[in-house]
């Protein structure tokens, strides 16, 4: 593409997640070979950091830091405590301008506090959000807030709309993308007083605004973008993952029952393993902080070195599409 | 099953949802069929219910009401002005003890209005609820509030529990019912200012309280009975039966993708059916209106024979169960 000839910087916590630091370097490993253009800014321990940019001299730079932060330590005291973490040097590097981007799968709230502290807030932006990339029958579609604000107000919605469509459009390459509102019904006047509240704002104010979309057609692929408060999304979001996980081993279940069955089953295998993992959340790589100056892109804790890379890749993309710059200044339009 | 021999009445709306009334009158055809202790009381227009009706005369009673309530008429209105419509019928008969139990597959707003201005809400329950009965990986699990209240206080949320579990003990025989409230982590400071408010009166007053679930648990079966308010309630289950319906969809397309594929999931196909019926809403019968002084029993626009018999049937067990008594019992201790 013509895009992954322009030099891009992404930094990385070598550190984060259940797998690190092996399947993190993989990832890298992985991300590097794909694309010449990039090159990583790997933070971490020492001993864990160097010895792999010594094999990678030319994509991969060592950023040695002392500290780590746990998954179970409490985020923002975590990140004041302990300046010279990973996840804190990671977030400086793109303040400081050394890298556009960041990528950890450490802890969520941690990469969201540091995000915020180190890198600050776009200008006008109210509450950044958690976004994340849902497969579905059609195009792959933005939904927003996943968690980052359990209680919204309207214009937080509005602003979320702003952010999502700007991320549809840089990292999905969606022209004019179609945004909705997650409700519990098609009408205006449907939905809590939130939703009623967000829906009259989005009308007058967002573009491309399509109306409510119910659960039942977040997967159809009916919008771009789906803007709905982080308690509402978080709850779709993991539902959405244990759904799929629970219906594909039944289907596995269903069709290994029998000897014969299980001779057809092997037939279907491939078949059944390339849905899995277009279904699998790891394709799309991580879910994105949006509304932070500087590009944050935080990785399931369970993250293998696919879905690093894959991570790694879209930093890559919103980096040199100028997605901070985009949203900064849709919010100052809108 | 012993309960089966004692006389139970439920009225029915023999002209409510999409497929009224051959499917309804077929649904109630099984119904009686399968239970002989069972009386339907058949309302809705003399032309379709008396003929219907004189066909199975030991079994099924036609009551006939001249007006019909549309699914796009104003729930509350439409109920007002139309007295003499099945719907407001139907839940005179339950106000008036001439049945146990009522059934519509009509307009679920209307079904909702005229339950709770004709039964009346049960001494001390603030909002009735709909729950609805979730397939899990292990035994079926209530939801509730899918949709009734889309705004909820804490204490709201308090007596959802008290309700979903008289329905987990009366419908489905759980024992003790575990309760869970529905957040977007496991730790009680998690959640929105509504959720935390809630998990601390569930955790002082909730019989079997096992604390918070998070979205990837609702199909795992950790809980008897999750509780929600009814915007994130109804976002859940229509998100469930969109990603079952698109996951299966995909499934299906998969595994017929090649000639070789396609004989191997001819073999597959019973399981695969089976597997369909499962997760099929239309399995548990409904959704039940919980907290109006009466059973009302509202089942999708779409439901067919089956799921009109499964809903009769389940109708009938709480009827028989007691489960309005139970709820008015709990409400009070509680």
């Amino acid at each position: 593409m013509m895009s992954e000839s322009r030099l891009v910087t992404v930094a990385v916590d070598a550190v984060g997640g259940d797998n690190a630091p092996s399947q993190i370097l993989e990832g890298v490993r992985l991300a590097v070979a794909e694309d010449a253009s990039l090159r990583v800014l790997l933070t971490g321990p020492a001993e864990v950091v160097e010895p792999f940019a010594a094999t990678l001299p030319a994509n991969v730079e060592a950023i040695p830091s002392t500290e780590v932060i746990g998954m179970e330590e409490h985020p923002a005291n975590a990140v004041r405590a302990k300046k010279d973490s990973s996840i804190v040097v990671g977030c400086q590097l793109v303040r400081d301008g050394r890298a556009q981007a960041f990528f950890s799968a450490g802890s969520t709230g941690a990469a969201m506090a540091a995000a915020t502290l180190v890198m600050g807030r776009i200008r006008g932006v109210q509450r950044p959000a958690i976004a994340t990339v849902v497969p579905t029958s059609g195009p792959p579609c933005v939904m927003l807030d996943v968690g980052a604000n359990a209680d919204c107000r309207p214009e937080h919605l509005l602003q979320f709309a702003v952010m999502g469509a700007a991320y549809a459009s840089v990292v999905l390459g969606v022209i004019g993308p179609r945004v909705a509102l997650l409700n519990i019904g098609e009408e205006p006047t449907k939905g809590s007083q939130l939703a009623q509240e967000a829906y009259a704002l989005m009308a007058a104010r967002t573009p491309n605004f399509i109306g409510n979309i119910e659960g039942r057609d977040v997967l159809t692929g009916a919008a771009d973008v789906i803007v709905t408060d982080g308690f509402t999304g978080n709850v779709a979001l993991k539902l959405l993952e244990g759904t799929s996980r629970v219906l594909l081993s039944q289907v596995k279940d269903a069709i290994t029952g029998t000897p014969l069955a299980k001779t057809a089953a092997a037939v279907l295998k491939p078949a059944l393993s390339r849905l899995s993992e277009r279904l699998d959340p790891d394709t799309y790589g991580g879910a994105p902080l949006l509304g932070v100056n500087g590009i944050c892109i935080i990785g399931h804790g369970s993250s293998g070195a696919r879905a690093v890379s894959n991570a790694i890749r879209v930093a890559a993309q919103a980096g040199r599409g100028g997605l901070t710059q985009q949203i900064a200044t849709s919010i100052a339009e809108n």
